[in-house]
């Protein structure tokens, strides 16, 4: 450890006596020895250490999720259900609920909530404001509190997503995750970090136009890549209710259904070509309903990043499905709350405590 | 000084006097005292100082700039052709005479010219070989010197043109550079800084699809902006043979020049708004044929910009002409050689001399 490091051992020591004495980690029996030197005292993160709590609002459901320091996901509890019809209020007070469903069934087991982080479809200013969602109908919207705590921040669902796909994913410096829910965001990660624009309102791959003159779009344009590769779109023209039952379509090898998600693989090839040239990113990593679809989307992509792409050639566009599957935004704005903890431990340790 | 720099007065004594031997600086007379503290010894850049070649090929014409230290131009040499029809071989060596003529106007003025940047319109490898320049037909061309010097590297046109803005312009630290040629390039700035992407090939927003099922493009799709906004397609539509004369016919109301106009900026538009979605910039500067012809695309930029840009309500995206003018790229690319002589004066002043 000193030695990647640069820390001393006795830095280092002193470093983890704070976390064990603080509840980050705990000690356990040596490893048997396998070498030269003293054994060293096992580490492990503590069973009842802090935990994130992630939440989500998106179109059709909300969600809350507990994830410990260790990754584990201790809970998670999702709530169908069309968020446009309920309204804002609505949606937030239903969340409030969900949260404290969520933080009581955390502290049953021991953990301590560090903090929550809800994941929207919409561009969110710095002061929480949700400025527009346009598939939640949602404007100027302020978040507020959570009722009981604890802090929570709000932020883009496809940043959240792509942070967490870059936790956990075996993923390359720079890629651009792409959320495929009824609207289509993405998480822009650039030589290993979030690019979040002058104002932190980028990533709306959502909103390419694939045709200047084609259907009507909920933000007020036309033809934007949400009309043809959209979950309710897709699942509109293979005449199928939910995207798992488009999955089996799919792999019974139903026309309709292998024919919408060609077309829709075509209008998102479209647009990932417009990023990769954009931006030189050679990964494009595919989240929400495009995970589980990846293997009837993957031909359509490829066929029209391999068109459009001026370098496709030389480099050929990577495509993988996200790790953290549907639930990839929820599970990165858990992960968020624990990377600030590990990012500024002592400020954890030194929390008011009840 | 030292305030600003943390330099202290010693320190920056010997420095200036290490630029005057070495010739970037010369003293001239103290400014009038108008405070307390010993009058000032004024400096101003050396008439006989280092310069930077500009070379640029472009689909259209070749050319070569010779700027000094101080900014000033001085010798601009272009010669109009089509450079398509001379092939790589014959536009390399074309350019070679440009640059050796360029070259002996500034040492005839007793400049020493301290490097060579080249402009092209294509993807630039970090090895200096054009990967694919599509307006020009070319493909893996390797670049090579130039005979009898000086040192030479190429880039690309629209990043060149980008950072010629950045250092002269009054511009945000985000903005984005478009380049209206035949092709169309950009050039994105971050922060302050040109974003090159992971292999140096970002920015080909000539390339985004306006209608997929559009005209045949040079890079073997179909649609892309370069056949709706392109220098080539906009003269055409208007009936015109040089951008010059489509602005005078423009300013006259004629109809053919105006509709032109019209239906490019709506092209233009609909690729800004894909831009500004993606990258979240809110200023864009117009560059080549676009920096005269601004003021008959700026409605339909607009118009388009505002229809398809999520967040236009709140802040409309910024256009501007391009202080450099049709010459930006090659200004730039001089510009760069100046800019790597003051990053590192130390190793300029200590070159191998005749």
């Amino acid at each position: 450890m000193a030695t990647v490091t640069g820390l001393t051992r006795a830095t280092v020591s002193a470093l983890v006596d704070d976390l064990v004495t603080g509840g980050l980690l705990t000690e356990r029996e040596p490893a048997p020895r396998t070498g030269a030197g003293r054994p060293a005292v096992g580490l492990a993160v503590a069973p009842d250490g802090p935990a994130g709590l992630g939440l989500e609002i998106n179109v059709d459901y909300r969600g809350a999720c507990v994830v410990d320091l260790a990754g584990t996901v201790r809970h998670r509890l999702v709530e169908p259900g069309d968020q446009r019809l309920a309204g804002p209020q609505e949606a937030l007070a239903g969340l409030g609920r969900l949260a404290a469903r969520a933080r009581a069934l955390a502290e049953a087991d021991g953990l301590t909530v560090a903090g929550a982080v809800l994941a929207v479809p919409g561009l969110v200013t710095a002061g929480g404001v949700v400025r527009i969602a346009p598939n939640l109908g949602w404007q100027d919207v302020v978040v507020g509190e959570l009722p009981g705590g604890p802090a929570m921040t709000v932020d883009n669902e496809a940043n959240l997503a792509a942070l967490g796909e870059l936790d956990v994913g075996d993923l390359p410096r720079d890629f651009v995750y792409v959320s495929g829910e009824i609207g289509i965001g993405a998480g822009i990660v650039l030589d290993g970090a979030l690019y979040r624009g002058s104002r932190g309102w980028s990533g709306e791959i959502g909103h390419i136009p694939i045709d200047p003159d084609g259907p009507a779009c909920r933000c007020g344009a036309r033809g934007c890549l949400e009309q043809y590769a959209g979950q309710e779109a897709v699942l509109r023209a293979a005449g199928s209710d939910t995207v798992a039952a488009l999955a089996i379509a799919a792999a019974a090898g139903q026309a309709a259904a292998l024919d919408a998600l060609t077309a829709a693989g075509a209008a998102l090839g479209t647009a990932v070509a417009t990023v990769v040239n954009l931006l030189d990113v050679r990964t494009i990593v595919l989240g929400g309903c495009y995970a589980s679809l990846l293997p009837w989307l993957r031909d359509g992509i490829a066929a029209e990043a391999g068109r459009r792409v001026l370098t496709a050639a030389w480099s050929p566009v990577q495509l993988r499905a996200a790790t953290l599957g549907p639930d990839a935004a929820m599970l990165g704005a858990a992960g968020s709350v624990l990377r600030g903890v590990l990012d500024d431990p002592a400020r954890w340790l030194s929390r008011p405590r009840p």
